[in-house]
């Protein structure tokens, strides 16, 4: 029987490219619901190809022109956050990949393991903000969550196997963005259209500008202490600007165990859909003769995003809701040039010292701080803009 | 209960090593029986330190020396093929570590199979000249042979936890040896004080020559084909000079696993006697911050036997036999200036071209062509070095 699955964000990069790698295997997959937020004239397209049961837009207006447009189809049209939750919790699921982008993947991630679904992770947001949580539910459901980001995946594929308590130390790789070897200065001067140039991988824009500042592998961090045993002083990252080891695990023995392949999303994603099996496909394979393959120490005193993620961490309670809320906000001020590229970790510094962490906080807490910190951050932001 | 391991071979570079990191761990470990060839001073001195129930000198001289030696004692002293089958077949042994050198290896490796006895394997020439009885014995007793060289325990560790059906690729990595960029000239001058100094790893003087002329490698690759599941077309070996990617596997989803550390035999070696668990150890551990990890196909032209070797391996019968006898004669032949490092090469491609390969050999056969290509062997070097 085909394998069921419904995907949030199927409009975006990592949706698109989940549904590339669907499409390829007819037989074997069944799109049951697609969800995006206003891009109509994508999401007609994807409902035409893979006839799933449901859509969603969450932009209403949207959503309206996507039902006239659909007039006359089996696929059921929804609008809002009630339309996003239905298709998170489609009965009849067997997976759910989150591709939804920052904290609006929380809630319906969370009604889909109440509702007992697997999960195919890749909104990282829900696990920085809300991992405590997350994960005691997905145990309490006995739900699988599988990690698509590609170091997620490669050391969740490392540790088949292995036995958890024998894991020691990640390494989590990072290219470095396209400014690894600028000077604060250059960094200064950086515009939205360069920071969405990136080096090797193909995202969308606020993942783009996240790999820039290395707030991505900053959110990586706290993602992977989330998701695997370890402290956070148990997690480093390695500048690797080839991009081809994934990431990396050591055991207690000393030995270690690297997942490799080439920079290419659909390869994590068809394991993700695939787990525990391993499909054939026609993607690209890597070859190995004459690479040479770098790592160096990332520099914080030039990325001082991926120092305040694990600062973050380190304080835990509210303060990675907080971080995450500010960044966001950080980051969209940024791609509409409101403010500059230095800006975006001078701002999410400013509202992290304003914060009054919380400990242990319940949902309600979590999305205080969240609403919290997106007014602070606003004010800030404007401040900023005003004066430049 | 401590584990009741045997070594044979205990006084060679990887004896010694498999000592070493067993002393770390009086509890976990018992030793019952060590062997030799004729090293009575070094073999004593073990004796004192593990207290074995039996130690061999195969060395009938060397024996009687070791039992004078020991008079007194409780270690029992026995010589010859006879104390090395005894020590092979120890009772109570739970694994035993198959460290001597050359084809030697091949009779008491069969010996503890069929006692049911797990082999930790070093010795490569028992798989490279009887892989095919000696794995179809080992799945008849239920034996596991666990791979002790740096590069098989590698794959052996990037196998566990997946499918062995699902394995597309193994990527043997080689560091090259000490003239990976020598010229055909430079080579042909080359001394054994030369071959013999290894740029990473420290292992006796039969292996180390094996890898100035990479016949080690080719050597592991034919291992690697009786030890996993895949033809030779799907076993490539990478040059690696930094030794520190010990292999890599790829699956059939393109996805690449690799197993790193420092170039330390100790590392596999524990792993090996601790299989399937990881032990912590107070090995120095890898770092990878300033590293630079380069791969590059190796050059068959100025390194012939690697090509020799994948030509035995697709002949198949006895003809990787022949090769690794007239590789064993022609390697001490150099080690004793009798023949020039290029007519290492030289003397086996002869060897070769004189053998009527004999397919699906039973085990008299393969000792057939094995004393058959030593006597080739040693007329064609007689002729050589009375020339030279």
């Amino acid at each position: 029987m085909a394998k069921r699955i419904s995907i949030l964000g199927s409009t975006g990069s990592i949706g698109c490219q989940t549904l590339d790698v669907i499409k390829d295997y007819p037989e074997e997959f069944q799109v049951l619901a697609l969800t995006g937020r206003k891009n109509v004239s994508l999401l007609a397209q994807q409902v035409k190809t893979f006839q799933p049961e449901l859509a969603v837009l969450t932009d209403p207006e949207a959503a309206r022109q996507l039902s006239r447009l659909l007039h006359g189809q089996t696929t059921r049209v929804l609008a809002g956050e009630e339309g996003l939750l239905a298709a998170a919790t489609y009965p009849g699921t067997d997976l759910l990949v989150t591709a939804v982008v920052g904290f609006a993947g929380l809630k319906p991630t969370l009604a889909a393991i109440d509702a007992g679904i697997d999960i195919a992770l890749a909104n990282k947001e829900t696990l920085v903000t809300a991992g405590s949580i997350v994960m005691q539910r997905a145990r309490e459901r006995k739900v699988d969550i599988i990690p698509i980001d590609s170091e997620h995946s490669a050391i969740f594929q490392c540790l088949q196997g292995n036995e958890p308590g024998d894991l020691q130390r990640i390494m989590l790789t990072a290219s470095g963005g396209p400014f690894r070897n600028y000077s604060k200065e250059e960094l200064a001067g950086v515009s939205p259209e360069q920071a969405l140039k990136h080096p090797n991988w193909s995202m969308g824009a606020k993942i783009t500008v996240d790999s820039a500042t290395m707030m991505n592998k900053g959110l990586e961090v706290l993602e992977a202490h989330w998701l695997f045993p370890l402290p956070l002083t148990s997690i480093e990252v390695l500048v690797h600007p080839q991009s081809v080891v994934h990431s990396l695990i050591e055991f207690k023995d000393g030995s270690i165990l690297a997942q490799l392949g080439p920079p290419d999303m659909r390869f994590p994603i068809l394991y993700s859909l695939t787990y525990p099996k391993r499909w054939s496909n026609n993607l690209p394979k890597l070859d190995l003769v004459g690479r040479e393959l770098a790592f160096t120490a990332p520099d914080l005193e030039r990325f001082p995003c991926l120092a305040y993620a694990y600062e973050a961490g380190e304080k835990g309670g509210t303060m990675p809701t907080v971080v995450n809320a500010a960044n966001e906000m950080a980051v969209a001020a940024f791609l509409q040039k409101k403010i500059g590229f230095l800006d975006i970790p001078r701002v999410i510094r400013q509202v992290m010292d304003l914060h009054q962490v919380r400990k242990n906080p319940d949902l309600d807490a979590i999305f205080s701080a969240d609403t919290w910190a997106r007014q602070e951050t606003q004010g800030i932001i404007r401040t900023i803009s005003g004066i430049s």
